[in-house]
């Protein structure tokens, strides 16, 4: 197993997730098969893989809906054991039970993933590439792509340029977008998101005393076709929605609200024409879609590379969660065998 | 001018509506066109006319689009004057103003509208029934074919029957949706709902403990499709959002919020794929997609005598307001010349 240390502190900072422990952290990831349960006929040893805390059970309504990617045969939760039995594979030398985490555990050399959590893909893609559409790259693109459906000429603005954030560039860039605004209070990022199609920055620290969504309305002509809140705040998705036209403006909600609040609504502005809908990894649904990202990294269409910005060993693994908190790191890569 | 009388309290109430006196209200109706203004050459004596309170330039980016009805270049707003220089054409008999209402002004005998928000249609549809499509029966028809798109054998969720939220069943029955749950306090609206397509009820006093998404989701196995506020309350529309099916489902708001309350949405449960959307006036392109209706109801498709529930001659117009505020009818047709 490969993986990329995600720029999420939900999981170190203990918030909406239950506090299980001991237990194996890590859930974007690629690795090879090593061996196959009793009737696993989709993969085989030495497939190369990519797992997803999204299950595609296949067989559900929803998983049989172009509609949703949400799957019905496995409701999404945060139970620390497997998917179908919620029990874990892993145990300590005293015997004792180890905890999984969102269905992958990728903190480890080999782990036990559901078939339903499991992707082949290409093999000619490098695995340090492949892990990053894992989650947060494929969430970010597919927010873009599947649940806004953004067309050619459109007008974006992105609230928080973490990976996922630059990802919803990114997949913005390849629909055709015309404007791709970012919003953050890091400079830096402006810099950092134009190889992912980011035109303009707001900087919210600089917006005097108008609000984020007054100086979008300004840079659009009335408000962004399309916005996106990928940091996890209520007040943001509020003034994400703000940002967007009346008419036809969509606001995407990408963010897990880290406070567990509700996300507050004009109703006068919601009538006319806008809408707010919700994503969960970014609508894809995962073993048909990453397939199709993986080939357009291979066509050189999608960008994935720049993601990564630190590459170490899993003996090092206390220095990516340091780069983690100290918000230096988009992507930090830790090989297993380096 | 026929017209019918909407159920709604608004503006008798002056909620909402600034209070400008005196004024010729009434905004849902059908004429004759007795003459035209210069450079007005899409109309001519004689036509058959339906009144909108919704202009359609033609010329502005949301008119030449598919994805909006809100015109941007008549900004929707209510002030008491004509659409294009804010005065009013109608005087009293010591030559003071009298003020115009949303674009409109049809409790008269000849008003001035502006050809923006005119609709020519078939003169073989009677004028009781054309006068329907003049707001209220577009609106709820609308939501259903236009802003959800409900598809054949879906699910749907209506909150309020008035005669926007039967007209939102009526549309939903012509899309082909196999269940139509109607939610209302008023029991006599089941058996009137039934010729628009409703097929189930709910009445929220005999939901006992559970709240009314709880008993929704349980008749559609898990949420409905497609979910409609139809009445303007916050606390209802979270009740419709919540009653909407993770993965897919989306909630359309067609009620003014009567207090101007936000609406107030859990963002987890958003996130799962859920959406909502707002509309005015059922997301209908009148100049267009008012005629598509008139056929509908000359090819005896889309169901209009059920709403008149009244007929009065125009003398009898404090009638009509009695019935409305006493919530007898439907629609009261106002008949200028009996």
């Amino acid at each position: 197993m490969h993986f990329p240390l995600p720029q999420r502190r939900h999981v170190l900072a203990d918030e909406g997730i239950p506090g299980v422990f001991p237990r194996v952290f890590g859930h974007e990831a690629v690795g090879t098969v090593e061996s196959v349960g009793e009737n696993v006929e989709t993969l085989k040893e030495g497939d190369l893989v990519v797992p997803t805390f999204m299950p595609e059970c296949g067989d559900c309504p929803d998983c049989n809906s172009s509609k949703s990617n949400v799957c019905s045969g496995f409701p999404f939760t945060v139970f620390p054991g497997m998917l179908r039995d919620e029990t874990s594979r892993m145990k300590d030398s005293k015997g004792e039970v180890i905890h999984n985490f969102l269905n992958v555990s990728s903190f480890i050399e080999y782990t036990v993933v559901d078939v339903a959590s499991i992707v082949k893909v290409d093999p000619a893609i490098p695995p340090e590439k492949a892990c990053l559409l894992s989650c947060g790259a494929s969430t970010g693109v597919g927010a873009a792509w599947k649940v806004a459906g953004v067309e050619l000429g459109s007008t974006v603005a992105i609230f928080g340029l973490g990976a996922v954030g630059l990802a919803v560039a990114e997949g913005a860039r390849l629909q055709g977008a015309s404007k791709i605004i970012g919003v953050d209070l890091n400079p830096n990022k402006f810099e950092m998101g134009k190889v992912f199609g980011l035109t303009d920055f707001v900087n919210p620290k600089e917006c005097g005393d108008k609000r984020v969504s007054e100086v979008i309305k300004e840079m659009t002509n009335g408000g962004a076709d399309y916005t996106f809140e990928c940091i996890g705040l209520a007040s943001l998705m509020n003034e994400a929605f703000e940002s967007s036209r009346p008419g036809w403006g969509k606001t995407i909600i990408l963010g897990v609200e880290m406070h567990g609040a509700p996300i507050s609504i004009s109703t006068l502005e919601i009538l006319k024409g806008r809408s707010i809908v919700g994503s969960l990894f970014g609508g894809i649904k995962t073993k048909s879609d990453i397939p199709i990202l993986v080939k357009r990294y291979l066509d050189k269409e999608l960008h994935l590379d720049p993601f990564i910005t630190h590459e170490i060993s899993f003996t090092e693994i206390n220095k990516a969660f340091d780069l983690l908190l100290q918000g230096k790191s988009l992507r930090c890569i830790i090989w297993m065998e380096k």
